[in-house]
């Protein structure tokens, strides 16, 4: 079967993750709105009423005659299909508990430099983003990359994953969280990262696995860039601790 | 079975999502941070590195020798359990969905008095919120109402329920979220709800079915108040259009 992504085609954004579990399996997928013409397609569809009906915006993927929106729930789908997710029912919602919590950190890294609204470009919000900027850092970036350093730890596997003894769709994820953090606030990572080995170890993991290499190193692979969710602001890179 | 549900005992918040859905199903359930004693209990256990590991923060619901965290997925596993979900796997994909989207409806509803962060007061960001506020209701609140207002209008069941034929997990939270609303943004709720019929008649079913009608009417039923998602500031209750 041939997948269809939909998402918006200059950015990484949220559809990065989805693209990062279609390349590790192999997927035969077509990126659409990156194709001639695709934008219009996608665009139509996102206001059509069809069915099944669209979801509330991108990304969303289309596997056979369904339609799956919600990045966490396209990265269950693709897991259960192409090995990357656990084989019993409880390390599969594991797996997706995992993937919400990452969805809930995407929200707060993207609103670090959009506090007040997608809908304002950055540089009316320089203010209110320092000041998000700094709490996010001094308060939410460790929690969050703490207790995923912990799940690694705690897996009853061992397997420096997050679940079970294989690679699965979250330590995908984790990859590109920490690429992005790295990317977006780089004093804030170095500052960071010493007490962060497993999930670093897990980076180098992933990062070496083919399909994701070779898509790392291919023209698929959007650079990082201050459109996305990760953007480079040095003056947001400040913090406390 | 007896289900343990942990959350903040004070407030409606994330958790009141859970308590809808076990009320409906008359499910047997202890909220164990209003017990006496309970908020140590959870402290502790968010602490712990037990296995099966603590989510990342509340609610979370114990079921057996199961601890699941995130709203979306414990209404889920309710809803399969309860007969609140869609009997087929593409039925309840999409259900799964439509609670995501709900729950990225709550994070931007909850982030109009508190954009700069959950780490300080309202009264230290309440420019930053005025300004948050009007685009949410300028903007996003139609779109993800009328969103919710097409999805009942296009199901091909045509139930008058969000999903299928009956009423499901989803359809309690849409009642949360019209109720929370309502509290909320009166102003602008009186201006909207003409164009949401679908949606109100929904909210009325909800509020009639028995397990609802008398969970609501019971001191379980935490009021409205400025601690949860749902706060009435009436100050932010201000649009253009």
């Amino acid at each position: 079967m041939r997948y269809e992504l939909y998402y918006w085609p200059r950015i990484q954004g949220r559809g990065e993750f989805v693209r990062l579990a279609l390349e590790d399996a192999g997927a035969d997928y077509t990126d659409v709105a990156r194709e001639p013409g695709g934008m219009d397609v996608m665009m139509e569809l996102l206001c059509s009423r069809t069915s099944p009906k669209p979801p509330f915006a991108p990304p969303f993927l289309r596997a056979g005659r369904q339609l799956i929106g919600q990045t966490a729930l396209i990265l269950d789908y693709l897991g259960r299909h192409h090995g990357l997710a656990p084989d019993s029912e409880s390390g599969r919602i594991w797996a997706l508990q995992l993937q919400l919590t990452i969805a809930d950190f995407v929200v707060e890294i993207h609103d670090t430099h959009h506090p007040v609204g997608a809908g304002f470009y950055y540089e009316e919000q320089r203010a209110e983003a320092a000041k998000r900027s700094r709490y996010f850092l001094d308060q939410r970036l460790p929690k969050f990359l703490g207790w995923f350093e912990q799940v690694i730890e705690d897996n009853p596997a061992a397997s420096g994953c997050a679940v079970g003894r294989r690679v699965t769709h979250v330590d995908l994820s984790l990859f590109q969280i920490v690429e992005g953090l790295r990317y977006a606030f780089p004093r804030a990572m170095t500052r960071r990262e010493p007490q962060l080995p497993r999930l670093l170890a897990l980076r180098e993991r992933v990062a070496r696995r083919p399909g994701i290499a070779a898509y790392l190193s291919s023209p698929r692979r959007i650079p990082f860039d201050e459109a996305g969710i990760f953007r480079r602001y040095p003056e947001l890179d400040r913090f406390e601790a």
